[in-house]
């Protein structure tokens, strides 16, 4: 079914009677002290009943829109968060960092940051390993860290965390292990690279209201599989980012928070058993990937 | 402060890119096997990626925004619902309203029905009390129910509810009382009168978030005096309404529902002592109002 409900046309009088109403509740915030909170509350009211006014909301929608909210409200705690994955499936989070980081010529495009960083990831040097005994293909990650005009930026810092093959981070588990997660600096020429692991899919956690509505429009609570990059360096805009896994099925059938970008997908290139690794690591039987992901900083501001 | 925030262009990449994210969630729900639920999110989607676009929201306000629906939440129970007051105060239940009871030649306007209806309100007859006890100034209320052609309704259902001078209704003291509430009929004219109490002015809940967000805005909690009416007569659409109060300040201030119509501001014109009063009813040295409220039903569907 593609089509949409027609709705009978509006008459003169019942159209002014609705903008008069939205035009008072405007006119309502218009001695907010603070000029910022002025405008967003405007605008929200604006935007809230354009929408209420364009679907024609009934009033057993609208139950069940506070119906929503309040379960939403309910399922939320220290450790779950459904109004953020709210905005996530929505693409309202992804959309809040797309304002947030404007385009800025070739700078590396952004994505969500996610609830899954740790401020206290241990340091590892220049090509070491992020696992930490997270189970997963060993992925080698390579790439330079530049501004935009192919500078090298010495000294960023760089965070890497990601999921184990099984789909849960580290602090997923309940017993304090601190896996597939770490930091490390670009050396003098700007170059980095890491073992992590391949990336692996993983739902969003999807047995509350959002679960409820994803499963009723048949989308998926998958997530894209992905890796996390942040970077900092001085002078620069800091960039949050995945990189993504070419090939990955859930890329056709879509990453459940919007986070990806055709930039950001790069081929994990599994190597044959034997093919010697590049820091000259044994990894005996196993089998392991490699990519590259060349970054790229915004100016700060 | 009036001026609102001036916001820095948006070059033609960046504007590219934000389109496609609103674009890619808006298809996400293409396949949503209800054509119903598919229109409102669809809409939903695009008019919040509207509003996050406008106002180039920021990741501190996005921050503030999940807090406030997470305090929200989490003061909501069974008795409180702030999600509710939040719609109330956004003017998003009075635009639902406006929507689900279009203009009918000079049927009455519709209003909120607001959180204090009691299924089970005693049977008055025509003329009777309806204070069951609660304080304040008696007033009589007289009207007509017709069809928008001046055709007399005869054994409507009228609902009527109201706080008490201290602004509380019967349900939000911890005594099981049952005053200021009841239902009766109009006659075979369409003639209905009652005894009820001038309406007085009070707060909707205000220590929760919604309560911070007026008075960050400098918005009063109060909602103009009035009081509720339901009216249901088989073959016409059943109205929810109020009247308000002549002269009540709070008209001016606003109220912070909106749920005011001009339409539905009545005169309760005060009476000397010792003026008869229109049952014979004794009142002794107690003065008295009365009001009229013609009623007019619009059609079904």
């Amino acid at each position: 079914m593609t089509e949409t409900t027609a709705h009978a046309p509006v008459s003169a009088e019942q159209a002014t009677r609705e903008q008069e109403l939205t035009d008072r509740v405007v006119a309502s915030f218009e001695d907010a002290p603070d000029a910022r909170l002025k405008e967003l509350m405007q605008a929200l009211t604006r935007h809230l009943h354009a929408f209420i006014r364009e679907v024609r909301l009934t009033e057993a929608e609208w139950e069940k829109a506070i119906a929503f909210l309040t379960a939403a409200g309910h399922i939320t705690d220290d450790r779950r968060q459904e109004f953020i994955l709210l905005s996530d499936v929505l693409g309202a989070s992804m959309q809040t960092i797309a304002v947030n980081n404007p385009a800025a010529g070739n700078a590396t495009e952004a994505t969500v940051f996610g609830p899954f960083f740790v401020e206290t990831a241990p340091e590892i040097p220049n090509g070491g390993d992020i696992a930490g005994g997270a189970s997963g293909q060993p992925a080698w990650v390579e790439g330079t860290v530049t501004g935009t005009h192919g500078n090298p930026i010495p000294n960023a810092r760089i965070e890497v965390w990601e999921a184990d093959e099984d789909g849960f981070y580290d602090v997923q588990y309940d017993d304090a292990r601190v896996a597939g997660r770490a930091h490390l600096y670009s050396d003098q020429k700007g170059n980095y690279a890491f073992w992590g692991l391949t990336p692996a899919p993983y739902p969003i956690p999807h047995d509350g209201p959002v679960g409820e509505m994803l499963a009723a429009t048949n989308r998926s609570p998958v997530r894209a599989s992905h890796l996390h990059f942040m970077v900092t360096a001085s002078g620069y805009r800091t960039l949050v980012t995945h990189i993504f896994v070419e090939g990955d099925p859930q890329l056709d059938i879509g990453d459940s928070v919007f986070g990806v970008k055709d930039s950001l997908i790069k081929p994990f290139d599994t190597q044959r058993v034997g093919i010697p690794t590049p820091d000259g690591r044994d990894l005996g039987e196993q089998q392991w990937a490699r990519t590259r992901f060349d970054i790229v900083l915004a100016p700060a501001n």
